[in-house]
């Protein structure tokens, strides 16, 4: 619970009187108590005067226990009242509530509003979100212990993956070998939706597996990651169906250029915008800047996409503990589309990938 | 684009210059785009005296042309600044942008501050999320085709589920085969998690498949369902995996009692309350109202838990078109769980489920 005290020792320097913690993950962050209340209130209270308390769902409230959550608990029925019976709870515990930090970044206008009714006096200058934020770009040991299994994980996937490739088989086949593999592990949870594309697909960054049978003589991208215990994996592959054309071979070489000189580039003081710039360079060099259409990477954690992100102009310093994607890619409408990423944690002197499939471009052949 | 032309007058009934839909369900629900954003902004922007746009990462423009937009849409790149775009593109088009309509449901205190620096002399009185919430409340025929539509994918995983029960299998195991079956068929994407809990399992509603073998002699609970085109199933089954005691069997028949009772019980004019009361004291009368925690249901649509909630103190009259959970569940500690759950679109005369698998206790032999 080191977390939770640099939390409150956040709340006392702020000279905030309570810290409202609304989003799921970050309530995960603070207590190991890992759940999607959806439409539900789920929240953690952080006081400068008194002991934190939890209030959740009364379903839920078995699960936080489990969790290892020790400190006081309190569940509402679906009928009540939330935010009044919070009031109620913070009313009792201290004399000191009218000055907040609430996570701005997450906690809906509605929500405020519910806030602000009870507390009417009370001001709301602090975002918690950047304190937040600031504590999970730096992970733990434990952390990066928790997404080198979830790195593990996706290597697997891409096993799974490259063997499922087939001639008569589509997109969504592969993706449900993947699942399937995994879940017969007990990897039971997804970091996002399995991307398998091929052929022209692939140029489309966003699109999903097709039902289209995948064809020989194209490159394949895969596109996957696991929640390992609340921590994310993240990692992209391309792989050669059949013979590819120089062209092909051509794309797929540059933007392997781009990544791996990229990773190579990673230490403790160049810029999230420096190291894009390290990739962009080299697909622009090429001729194919314009196809490269999203940021170098993002950083990976409790949830898949947060900070830092390796982009222009943002000129935050590399430091060791920090994790982030490093994922150019090349995209040429109606022709083909390529993305090799690994997710990596920065070192003293470099960086560590936290997945370890092979980069060479993998030829499966049509048999 | 009949649900956007409604929200125009909206807009123009509530002396609005501008809304914006943030949420990307909403965005999903007036345009067909169906695109999870993750942290970057996608919007609409709809005015009382100009013509809606719509402003998305430049990634997605495609996708949201591909799914059927034909209005204005604007895109932004990563290292570029979206609310000062936003506000640009705005005051191009019309010079009425002084009282606003936010999605408070969903919009994040922080966006709104972004929002509110751009047009400081703004006011933000209306809350948009109550009009899309009761537009919501209400399915069109084709809304409740997509429904039908995705109640028969999760009859499809029951199915799959029970012949996947088999000793020696773990709670994984058998979602693992629900998972594989569906996506063979290109069923790719579940409303949530599924469920597979057996035995003492079930006593935790929001716990998860676990590792450990199924044993016999027990009840399991499947929950389930999956996402058609953006509409939503969800739907609850417990069989018997050999023989039963009498008390099992006996939750099981009290809370088919109340779910079956309950869904005979809708008919236009009940109120979510009275429904909720028609199961509840079913199983209360019966001597397990302490064990039944969660209220008797919840809307469902284009998201798995919306409008209206079939719950003590809702006092709103059901009417045809609306969708919604009936789901009265037993949970006992340590002991065993039943929930029995159908989702249904209420008609003039009564209501009807979207999904078919039989309410009759199922069992399943031990081999």
């Amino acid at each position: 619970m080191k977390k939770l005290e640099s939390l409150q020792n956040w709340v006392q320097d702020q000279h905030l009187d309570v810290v409202y913690i609304s989003d799921p993950n970050s309530v995960a962050y603070f207590t190991n108590f890992i759940s999607d209340a959806h439409e539900r209130i789920l929240g953690l209270f952080v006081f400068a005067d008194a002991e934190p308390f939890m209030f959740a769902p009364e379903l839920s409230i078995g699960s936080a226990k489990k969790a290892g959550w020790t400190g006081d608990i309190y569940g509402y029925l679906d009928h009540q009242k939330p935010f009044a019976m919070i009031a109620d709870l913070i009313k009792q515990r201290t004399s000191h509530y009218s000055v907040w930090g609430l996570e701005k970044d997450s906690l809906p206008v509605e929500r405020f509003e519910l806030v602000r009714e009870q507390f009417p006096n009370a001001t709301f200058p602090a975002n918690v979100s950047e304190c937040v934020r600031q504590m999970k770009l730096f992970k733990t040991p434990g952390e990066i212990n928790l997404m080198e299994e979830a790195g593990e994980q996706a290597d697997l996937a891409f096993t799974l993956g490259f063997n499922a490739i087939q001639e008569g088989r589509t997109e969504q086949d592969v993706v449900a070998e993947i699942q399937y593999g995994l879940m017969k592990q007990g990897i039971m949870e997804m970091s996002f939706d399995t991307i398998v594309q091929a052929g022209a697909n692939a140029a489309n960054p966003h699109g999903g597996p097709e039902k289209d049978k995948i064809q020989p003589n194209q490159m394949v991208l895969f596109d996957l990651g696991t929640n390992n215990k609340g921590y994310m994996s993240d990692a992209s592959r391309t792989v050669a169906f059949g013979q590819l054309s120089d062209k092909q071979r051509e794309i797929y070489d540059v933007c392997l250029e781009a990544q791996l000189t990229a990773q190579d580039a990673v230490k403790p003081g160049i810029t999230a915008a420096q190291l894009d710039k390290v990739a962009r360079d080299i697909i622009t060099k090429a001729g194919y800047g314009e196809y490269f259409i999203h940021r170098l990477g993002h950083g990976i954690g409790t949830s898949t996409h947060e900070f830092p992100s390796i982009m222009e102009g943002n000129n935050m310093e590399l430091q060791p503990g920090m994790c982030f994607s490093i994922e150019p890619g090349i995209y040429i409408p109606n022709f083909a589309g390529v993305r090799i990423e690994d997710c990596v944690h920065v070192t003293e002197n470099g960086c560590k990938a936290f997945t370890h499939t092979s980069k060479a471009l993998n030829h499966i052949p049509v048999h």
